[in-house]
């Protein structure tokens, strides 16, 4: 099965008239996706995209192009071979790796690129993406896996061996997660935009759907962020867990101050504290702010931050996101990694198919690396899932494991017409309407 | 003094057709310029740049576009009264900060336009960039600096002790710059596809200009770096110093090993032994190969991560770059940071105008910060200075304080004009030449 062609879309959905995806870094986010379609020569297309929050969506969709190169006039077969050394082939362009290297704008979009590829490999293998990962070998996911820079935390030896470990009990694993779902939390109820009847309301909605843990944005004034978590743990009990997130606003002092005002109401976790590049202040805000959990990983920008968080017992929480990272295989290295050193993962989702991805890969995880899901959960928000062909099914505050071949990365045609930018409906319209006059997006 | 306009170039340079700057990482460079300029209402015109390898150039030139409503509008007298508060302005703008932050391609981009600030200000005060900082009081430095994510290792009353502490005798060391100039090293010699009888003849001509600092590229098969070491040692003698820069293309353990091995050849540094985003690597190698000095930071992405290499005691030598960090703002705090924490300061340069950049910041941090030379160089290459208005001027292995207004930042029109990606006319020619085929560069 041969590449034949690589289609960019800049998509992009006008969120920000809602209010929805507020926190205190990002007030107006336009969920976005650089969308890749690889056309091959049989009658299957791999569908992949790396999210943003709307304006430099057509900077990764650039970068997309300049890996085009590298990828049109590939066969599947030749990158399923050797898929470390095909990843190689895009982290490490000669020229293109001094924008980064495996960072940004370039590392977002060779995302999109890797992910089109396993969309593909799963439609023809005919298995969804986490399945596929659950039934190749020790040595075939060792293989998918770019070492390089982090040997010294996992050797592909020791990758092996705590694979081998879980081999013969993935069929039971198996079976427990298609009758029970994967354990999902919540974001929707807390964003920073909205009013405190509205939270409470959000609350009471999603007790009622069955969730046991609901995440809050914090950053904002001292006083509001107590405020809005007095309220969300008036309506939710002490009985439901309760996670904070501070999306990078605090430098590290400050963090481990505004943390510890806020232990009273006994977070779960801390998520984003500061900045994402700060691995010890992370480790510091953590031997700081204990019983409360550190989380990060959303914008950890590649494998060797990750080795770091671990090696400097700087998190409790690992964040991996499915386009961050240079798509599945680079997190594939941050699982085994955090197995390694007992860290549960708890996926970062929500902006636009970033749920409906990285499910796969918590699954992966407990079915053949971790073997546990007792302890972690897989962010979930409720947003845009309507535009995807496989979108996620929830259900009590779970994710239903996806029986859809591949990586349920593709958007629906007529999505892809509407909200492409600058020049799909949704904007032309949007351009014509009175600026600033809120929308109502459906 | 307003700014009407801004007009970005794609500028490239074939350099991969000569082996020049070709190390372990980056076989093929074609040194570029994402290249800004400013228009005012007044007659000067603000110049400044982003350096990259080639492919990618045009991600970085489509990122300034994206920053366009940021700085096209804004006054001059505006921006110096709150520098720091332009800077955050683009290091956080709502939306584009998703694809970074302050990190890969929109970084690169902003730190292009930042720099073009920076020229169009020493123009306006009629001084070079270096004097311009030199003569700026201790709270007007403070004042160009985003502390955000910094204040555990430098607070602002600590960074304005430190300058105070310089500030009376100032006026004697800019006396012995403008006499003496600054300190370099050389880099002409060492690159990876030079053969061995090409490097003597170049060592042989570098100490006979009188330079006492050569650097070596290593990172390939462990006996061509002993052999290429070898050969240097045997023109330069011991009395003169080795640095050895393997450009990122180990891992930890391996960069340890290969260091070791190599020791007998007395290296002052080794670079970039391993990825520039491991700090906790490059601490496990310090330690180790000692009393090799480590030195990094041409791909160290901000000053998050200057700072965590500082306080994890992981360098010997601060090697800032003008335009991987986000222009002279950034690098103000990471020179008040090195002082702080007693490291010296030996820039990254070298590619296009990257010597005509970063000359202004060393010579600001002997005349302002650490108040000395004697222990630290900022590097040389010898290519592609003849493009510039004003190009270095170097004696004696020594940068000469330049005298002109601004950042000496500008690249002569008609090399703007030739050098134009893709279509000026050395690319409209080599379009036409038999590819592959070699090409003399003038």
């Amino acid at each position: 099965m041969k590449i034949r062609d690589l289609e960019i879309v800049d998509l992009r959905f006008p969120t920000s008239r809602t209010n929805a995806g507020t926190d205190a870094m990002h007030p107006d986010p336009d969920y976005s996706a650089a969308y890749v379609i690889l056309k091959t020569d049989a009658n299957v297309e791999g569908h992949g995209f790396t999210f943003t929050i709307g304006r430099g969506n057509e900077i990764c969709a650039e970068a997309i192009r300049t890996f085009r190169h590298l990828v049109v006039g590939r066969s599947l077969e030749e990158i399923v071979a050797e898929p470390a050394a095909f990843w190689r082939s895009l982290a490490c362009e000669t020229q293109l790796r001094w924008l980064g290297p495996e960072k940004g704008v370039i590392h977002l979009a060779m995302a999109a690129i890797v992910n089109a590829v396993w969309d593909l490999s799963g439609k023809r293998e005919r298995k969804p993406v986490w399945k596929l990962l659950s039934d190749m070998t020790p040595r075939e996911i060792v293989r998918c896996i770019d070492f390089r820079y982090i040997t010294d935390a996992l050797t592909p030896d020791e990758a092996i061996d705590l694979l081998e470990r879980q081999e013969k009990s993935k069929p039971q694993r198996e079976a427990l997660l298609l009758r029970e779902g994967y354990p999902a939390y919540t974001t929707s109820a807390g964003w920073m935009g909205y009013s405190d009847d509205y939270i409470r309301r959000l609350c009471r909605e999603a007790l009622a759907e069955g969730w046991t843990h609901f995440k809050v944005k914090v950053g904002a004034a001292p006083d509001d962020d107590a405020r809005r978590l007095r309220v969300v743990r008036e309506e939710i009990g002490n009985q439901h867990r309760l996670m904070i997130d501070a999306n990078q606003r605090w430098d590290v002092n400050e963090a481990i101050e505004r943390v510890r005002a806020l232990a009273g109401f006994h977070p779960w976790w801390i998520e984003e504290p500061t900045s994402p590049d700060d691995v010890l202040g992370h480790a510091a805000i953590r031997a700081a702010v204990k019983p409360v959990g550190v989380a990060t990983g959303e914008h950890a920008q590649n494998r060797i931050i990750f080795k770091q968080l671990l090696q400097a017992r700087a998190i409790d929480f690992c964040q991996i996101d499915s386009c961050r990272l240079g798509g599945v295989n680079e997190n594939l290295a941050v699982i085994l990694m955090a197995a390694k050193f007992g860290v549960p993962l708890c996926p970062h989702a929500g902006g636009v198919g970033l749920c409906e991805l990285v499910q796969h890969l918590s699954m992966f995880d407990y079915v053949a690396v971790s073997g546990r899901m007792d302890d972690r959960v897989t962010e979930f928000v409720d947003h845009l899932h309507e535009h995807f062909v496989d979108p996620v099914v929830m259900r009590r505050g779970r994710y239903i494991a996806p029986s859809a071949a591949g990586y349920s990365s593709t958007i629906k045609a007529e999505s892809r017409v509407e909200y492409r930018y600058p020049d799909g409906p949704v904007w032309s319209d949007l351009a014509q309407t009175a600026t600033g006059a809120p929308m109502k997006i459906t």
